[in-house]
């Protein structure tokens, strides 16, 4: 019976329900999982790359980052869903941003970025001729006075302020992991670490590679009052998930 | 039979009903409540976060005041239904009450807000390739001669003036209590402690904690010729909560 | 049959009827009652509020007057059937008179101003992806060389004038009370006693209090050439009101 | 079958019909009848008004003449078919009328006037999304070289000039006497008796009373270089009404 | 199984057939007969009056000439089918001629004023929301170098130059006549009085008589160097259809 | 099955295909054919003209040159399907040739004339609300450097470059003898014959005779630096028809 | 069941799928095949051609190079798929290279001209009325800094960054000997040679011939510091493709 009222954004079913818009989150639960963690000196990402060939030329800057998008200084975001429809909204949130710069001379607040993306959103869950983003998004960024800051936002353009949250595939196991060992003190080294292991244990594949993996954070040095967006590089990588590894590998064997 | 009529706003069923109106109603009863009631001394609004994990940046405002929102100095909402729908009207209507004190050089009038944001509603019950806004406000407010109001407005573009009235899950029953209990003479205090046993009573969660409540209150200063609008925080709340879920403990005792 | 032809205005049934139009007036026939009468020396319009609560703030404008409009200093309105539909006719009559205003320094004509709104409400009748107004109104008003006057308009975008007139739930029976007590050389005074009777007999509710009921009246005043609109007050319609019901009794009371 | 192709005036059934200006036709041979004459010196436009009540107000002008209208100073319409619709193509037509007077300092032609209005009407049979006209109208005019006019027009846009032709309920009758009664050298006077005889005749109700009718006349004053314009008052009708009912009451008499 | 495809001008059937195109076509086969021959001195258009009635007043211009429009002092036209249509057309075809005449300061060549209008006729066989003009055009005209032309287009927007063609009902028949009796150096005498005897052959009524046609014949003086566009009177075709009708009659004599 | 998704150019069926493009070609199947071939001296067009009728006026130019067109002084283009759509992108090349003209002082390069069409007729296979256009184009052209040019287009936009090529009915007959009988020093005048020679073969009716022909050439004079579009009369065409003839007669008589 | 929701790009299915986008891609894998190989020192793009014809002119610079095109300076792109689609988006992609070379006086960044193909391919996936681009594409390039670069885009305006990849038909037996035999240091002169070998062994007819084949180079000259597009001749490719032949041969021969 849910057919009659499943294939358009303009009508509720008679629960009240706009069954387009869960679609589209069912097409974002079938991509790569994202994290998020706020943590007391900075925020982490991390995502998961879905589709690994040795032919992806990993040195390109486009694909390395292929989940992870700078949006201005002080704004990172990572995707989970439809890589064509992130984009779109990727390039809305940076001219918002650019726009902003100009006119006020001062970084767009976050929120003020994460608001303005989720209104568009939401304006393909209610006109006609369209569908809904299938894309969820989490958003990392500092500003003056408000600090370190983590969103998320989904396709029926709702957002949230997190500590620490994931989207895509497996998320609801890696939420789960996080409120067990996510704490308010967290640093950022303890949450990166964190982080790898939540994709570790939700990923399908049995060993976390660095290229499996997109990790950003962002930091403040406030001596120089400057906002540092950094990926993390490989070198970065393999220490953290090889002690991550070694552990996991660790409790399976004591499980046995 | 009513299926022929009720997938769109545009036609009206033989009885002469918009079943898409009535849907996106729906909507909104699955939503969480919220409570406004008009005192003596200002306004007091009142709403259930559904959605509660320890891992929710409640120090982050835009999440704290979820369902509260600030349209003008003199004018507070709350709602009930879609969020993301929500932010538009809020959009809408803050909009409309800067270019009103711009263009006038005094604040918009309570009614003549809520009647913009509602005429901004009904276009989208008549109009083709578009669904009802899935969202009713409360809206409070104080100006100059009147004194303070409080309207309500749903999604077909319908608005009335209350002493108290309630929105979103459960709603009937938060009416029932507050037409036991309102009366004319009610003090802001009175009221908010009202507010705290409506919602104690009504929410499924056995024991209503801060972090599942929202409260707002408008008052006015006249001295300062100010209006106030005051985000109740945590330590305010504490107290009543505590007062509140003693004396319903007390009244299930003797009940038993 | 009628199916094929009843899920749009822009499609004629066989017969050559546009059911649409005829749901929207289902859709009035449902909400509360209003009746106009026109007096030798002024006119009166009055109208049913369904909803009834302790909890309405009666004192606040905009719902008192729930069903009752000022389009301009000479002319008032009364509507039946979807508010939200009611007030976007409002908005647009209020501006036609203002611009009619400034344009010729004099007021509309009232039946000019009937038939801007008409023309309105005709296009939504037969262009597509739109539905009819659910609302059919009284106007009352006076111009200078035609003295008082009082037209009637419904969904179609059809109108009259009238001497006497109903709309709305049980506008059959309100009617058929005006067809017998009705006379040519009726004053204000026994037109509002009249109307008290109407709505007294047709209302589904056994005693008719003031709460329940709007009045109006358009008179003028020859000697400052002013035309008053002026609402009943309460006190005033507590005498009328108390005299009809006894009345009512009365009859009851022969009856059994 | 049928069904198929009636629902759009943009399609055409496998015969080359369009059922939906059939319909709007149709909806028209429910209305009132109006039926109209060209005599020597002037032509004579009558209708029937369906809805009599001793509430509707005869001395408003707007009623009164409910279906008939004066689009110019030398030019009167009578209409058949849906008020509303009937408005919107006045309007249309007046324009037009103020228009060309503006641009070229002298009256619209007769046919001119017709034609643009046809023209409007073609549209609504030709693009989507909209439905016919449900209107037919009789044109009466006079033009300087052309002498007196009277043309039809119907839903599909089509006009025609005629001597003396009906419209609405019963138009197959009337046209019936009409061929019988109609010589080319009819006068005014002669026409407005045939005219009432007709309707009275054709006329669902059992006698002709000046309320149900609405009679108009165009002639022109050679000497005053004037078209006039003239509505038949009810002291003007009674006279003539009383000999057709005469009349027709012998003529049944013979018959028994 | 043609029905999936019938509906619309914008789908192709499997076969590579746009059925609304056929039906508009159809449409045209039910209206009343226009023929036009090309001669050496002239062109000739007649057009068959379907609907004659003694109340139609054959004296005003617009209906006496109901199928016959001259586009420009040099181009004459003659329509079958929906006349509403033709009259938008007809328009679309005087402004386009005078809109070259403005610019150019000569008369419009006759084919590009036929590709012209059959380019907006194509258009609506293209274009969603529409449908195709349902009439077909014989255009007769005279332009210096290329002499007298006659084009005859169709609801598809395809057009030709013929010597001879007919248009609308029974034009099968009335091509055969043409065939066989249509010879290169028909002078324009004869031209009439074959079109004459075409139109009393095919058409449905036992007896042509002059009401019940319309003839126009196009010339040229090279002395003045004027073309001449003129409506045969009544008096003129009188002896000429005599002669035919005693031919015809004559010519059944034979046959019994 | 395939039902479902040939109503739209807007959707690909399961396998992705665009069946009303497929359609759209199936019209052109049932057309005259047209064949290209590419000489070292030469281009040559013919067409097949599938209506005639003694009536047509063979003189006129339109008709004449029915499925010829001159694009530009140095393209020639010949087409099979629809007459009416051809005639629209016909305009559309003519425009965009004398814009180039305009703006480049210098002829349109052939193929980016070609292109342009093509591109043009894409647009009619994506977007909403169009059909196709039903026709299929040869393009013969010269131009400085690439010297001369063959291009064939289709109702997708399709385009290609040919040494010899034929569309319409009977293509794949047409096509097989052309790789027979193809050399790549071909000279025009045996191109010519062989076109003609084809067409007499493949045409439906027995005998190839001038009035059913139309044969372009494009030439290059390199003296006086102009290209030459060449329209071959019947007399030129009169000696090679019956040589053709005859010599088909003789390979049927060997047959035999 | 797909079938609810596989006719328009607007609607997710319950999976969260897009079937549109999916027969989009379906279209392109029966299109010839395309290959693309980034070498040390270049990269090369190979396509096949379907469509064989001794009557082609593959003298035409247009046909020769069928599915390659050069869309700036220094990049190429190579199509698999609808080419009339992909003939709009090379416009596309072209005046956005020349846009930006003429505002930045520099060349445009080859990512950042994939990516707004992509956007452009995206919004023919959301937006109501249209349908996808049935076309993959391939994209080689050089730039300043970053160097040779490889990408690949699909309907959904997905893209990526890659070594060496395959699209359109058999692309994942092309993929699969890609996988195999690819190396990172592989010089130009020896991707060309696989890339060949992968065309022999996938393409559908028994022998590779030089006209069955595209290939293009993108190289980079240092010290003229330009970058060069190169289209293999004939010549180039024979002792090439004879090459691989024989050893295909042998490998055959050792099978057996």
């Amino acid at each position: 019976m849910s057919r009659r009222y499943d294939s358009r954004t303009t009508i509720f079913s008679p629960e009240g329900r706009l069954y387009q818009v869960e679609y589209a989150i069912e097409a974002i639960s079938n991509a790569g999982a994202a994290v998020g963690i706020l943590a007391t000196d900075g925020v982490v990402l991390a995502a998961e790359k879905k589709i690994i060939s040795k032919l992806l030329d990993t040195n390109a800057v486009g694909v390395r980052r292929e989940k992870m998008y700078k949006l201005d200084d002080h704004i990172a975001c990572a995707v989970a869903g439809i890589t064509a429809d992130a984009n779109i909204l990727i390039n809305t949130a940076r001219l918002a941003a650019q726009r902003h710069l100009l006119t006020y001379q001062e970084p767009i607040p976050v929120e003020q970025l994460v608001r303005a993306l989720c209104d568009n959103k939401q304006g393909y869950t209610q006109f006609g001729g369209l569908r809904p983003f299938g894309v969820s998004l989490l958003y990392a960024g500092w500003e003056e006075g408000r600090g370190f800051q983590l969103y998320q936002s989904d396709p029926s353009g709702n957002y949230g302020s997190w500590k620490a949250t994931a989207i895509g595939g497996n998320h609801q196991a890696a939420t789960n992991i996080l409120k067990q060992d996510y704490k308010d003190d967290i640093t950022l080294q303890e949450a990166i670490k964190l982080i790898i292991k939540i994709l570790s244990k939700t990923m399908d594949s049995t060993t976390l590679t660095p290229e499996k993996l997109e990790l950003v954070t962002i930091t403040h040095d406030s001596q120089k009052e400057q906002v540092r967006y950094h990926v993390l590089t490989e070198p970065e990588m393999k220490p953290l998930l090889d002690e991550i590894n070694k552990q996991i590998q660790k409790e399976k064997d004591e499980e046995s």
